[in-house]
């Protein structure tokens, strides 16, 4: 019988011997915000594979490469060794289908940072809010109530109303399970519309993640991509206002 | 792999010397009735938590609480030691999101009743009947025939038509799980519109079990909410009375 | 943990000596034909309850009798020593929650089956044709080709067309599986609307199967409530028609 | 307890002395394209019959065949012994109901070509594309690059935006598991609406992996049967354009 759940390491990795090592989730998830920062992130600082997770809980079908490969859903780890501190990477196609596997999915998560002595997990996401936002805050929430200040001083609000319906999926569940296991773990939300995948969302958390860790991330091509995406919208917006004016002439 | 569900008690309470106990299930469900008597008397009487639950089919999501602490979604037990007995409180942020999940977790807690040999379980709800009840009733439900007359002296009613469609989650699958362990268990429920979290008929389900366990609890401040919640309930109706009325003076 | 599956015969159930015995499964299911035959005939031979069975695959809920016991959901075996053979019934309250449950009960239902040296198993069940049906017949499955010709003797119909779509749940299942164990199985559905409990069907179900189990079953209280349940459906028949000549006579 | 998946060979057959194998895998999808291709070639290049495959994961119903008799839900395998090597034929009434399944299925599938060591898979299906296609090409997808040009040249089209979606279900799974094990594997996907059953689309897909393999198989009865269901399109299309026309009449 297959593994419910399979990890495996590269050869090469030995992940013995990581310096002050923190790990950085951004699995799909609203507005893609996480995803979109943690794979940013990857692929600015040159971080490196080290190994896959496959899972019966992941949905049943394999994704196609361009190449006309194809390969199975999966959630990919991958390192960077920074000034001082290792950054291990948890990005991938899908999260669970199921309740009970994204619990069992979240723990196995947890069980990868035990092994590597990770200290600090920052897991990312959207807060989805139903409509366009302006100027996206960063929200925050910990799992052990020390950290707090440190995230408020690096720009992450705290409100005591949102978000209220809790944390789905892995960026919530990785709180509350890496705490039964000792490990300090905070969620970064950036706010988004919910309906969009939302650059301009994960460029704020981007920025705030980078103070966090101390490792710098250019940020401009993330930017560029928020910049298009606001044009796209304003577009979209203008658009929307012409056809209503549009509709009032007929009627005038 | 992580446990489907997990019991923690606390360093410090032992289980083992508990005087004639008795526990109290007052779980989420129809009105949030359980739960608001459940939690009121944890309140009242200042009980203490000695332990928790965690499990796999609870919703996969962290709680928020109000400092930005993430925590997982858990059951808590509460101990007290009131005149010649100790009250056990079963209460928590959910149940189980799959039918499977109700039975193993409702095999749980009667395994836990087992082991601090619980003589009496009182399981508590709220029961819909689908528009707003000015009188609320407390029915109930045993499983031991003989338990009823106990429960008739003391105000409860035995409907036979009602709830006609059994009772689900933990307040109706404890008492069948726990009959076959030998222990006894009655449910009451109060009767509830099923749209509102009802007050009003905890405030009638505290009176009942409050007498039938022979352990005061001032019910002051649940009757004080009742009020409050009747007032808004009053204003509803008002303010539909007075909407109807002005839809029929746009007619008139 | 619990377990998925419990049988528990009562104490004084031997099951070793069993003569030449039948199983009879009347489980819940379209037009609740198979369980309205298979209750009738436990009622008027007077068999006698051996056992039940338990299950997580079941609904998440406990029934109300109608003193106020509340009981777990579950299946029941009973027990008839008729002349020259001995009936095993297996009736209940329901049938599984989920699709995996279904194929574990029934394969549990085999195995049952397998231990009491049952040598032929008779599932009863509706077959659904959408509209009410004057003449209802009983449909025929089996799981060995030369069962056939018996069945067609008592007056049951095979259809090649019909049921296209299989047969559903336990009544399906336990021809499958039983065939695997070497056991005799068929199956006899009552043609049925679907729409409604229908003693018509089963009366006609029961006549066929008392006369190939060769076990006389007087019929007259099921012959009773399908004429009341004949004249009831005359009745919504007759308002209907009502109903659309007063249409037509707003019309004309 | 059953167990989740169970696999049986019959009597007779081996397994161990075949000659280059490869496996043919065509199950229930979209279009029926992939069952109809393999199903096909069974009937008629002789294949037999070598074993049978049972699971919890199927739908929970029996298939009752012509004669009235019940049999499992199943996937069956078939073996043809061809010019210089043998094939293994995929092929059943259903895939599984549940993700977890799907995994779980198509990992014992790709068990089974470990086994019989089949050194290559093909995957057999249908891609949807929403409306009728005149020519319906054949996509493809491999589990390792190099086996892009082989399909390339036997007429098979990689393209690079189809299917954006991904695989779902064993023809996909089957490509990812097998890579796992080292055995190659592509899939074949005719175009095709999405609607209907669809010959066409199959005839194509037999051609192509007719010419892959290096088997011919006689295409008349497939291509008739596809020139049968282009004329019951083209007088759907048509009647839907006379019907078109007469709504035109009424206004005109």
């Amino acid at each position: 019988m297959m593994d419910e759940i399979s990890v495996r390491y590269f050869d090469g990795f030995e992940g013995k011997d990581l310096v002050n090592p923190l790990m950085i989730e951004g699995l799909p998830g609203i507005g893609q915000v996480g995803k979109l920062v943690a794979e940013y992130m990857i692929h600015m600082l040159g971080a490196v594979k080290i190994g896959e997770i496959h899972s019966i809980y992941f949905p049943p079908q394999v994704i196609l490469e361009e190449n006309g490969l194809a390969r199975l859903a999966r959630n990919e780890l991958f390192f960077f060794r920074a000034m001082g501190k290792d950054l291990i990477f948890l990005v991938g196609d899908h999260q669970s289908t199921s309740n009970e596997g994204h619990y069992l999915l979240a723990n196995q998560y947890c069980e990868i940072a035990d092994e590597l002595k990770i200290h600090r997990i920052y897991t990312l996401g959207g807060f989805g809010v139903g409509h366009l936002v302006n100027e996206p805050r960063v929200l925050g929430a910990v799992n052990r109530a020390a950290l707090r200040s440190e995230l408020e001083e690096a720009g992450v609000t705290f409100d005591r109303d949102e978000p209220g319906g809790g944390i789905i999926g892995a960026a919530g569940l990785m709180l509350g399970l890496s705490a039964h296991r000792g490990i300090d773990a905070a969620c970064l939300m950036g706010e988004t519309s919910g309906y969009l995948v939302d650059p301009m969302s994960a460029a704020n958390v981007l920025a705030i993640l980078s103070k966090l860790i101390d490792v710098p991330v250019d940020p401009t091509k993330l930017n560029d991509r928020a910049s298009e995406m606001e044009k796209v919208i304003e577009g979209l917006v203008e658009g929307n206002k012409t056809e209503k004016n549009e509709e009032l002439s007929y009627i005038g």
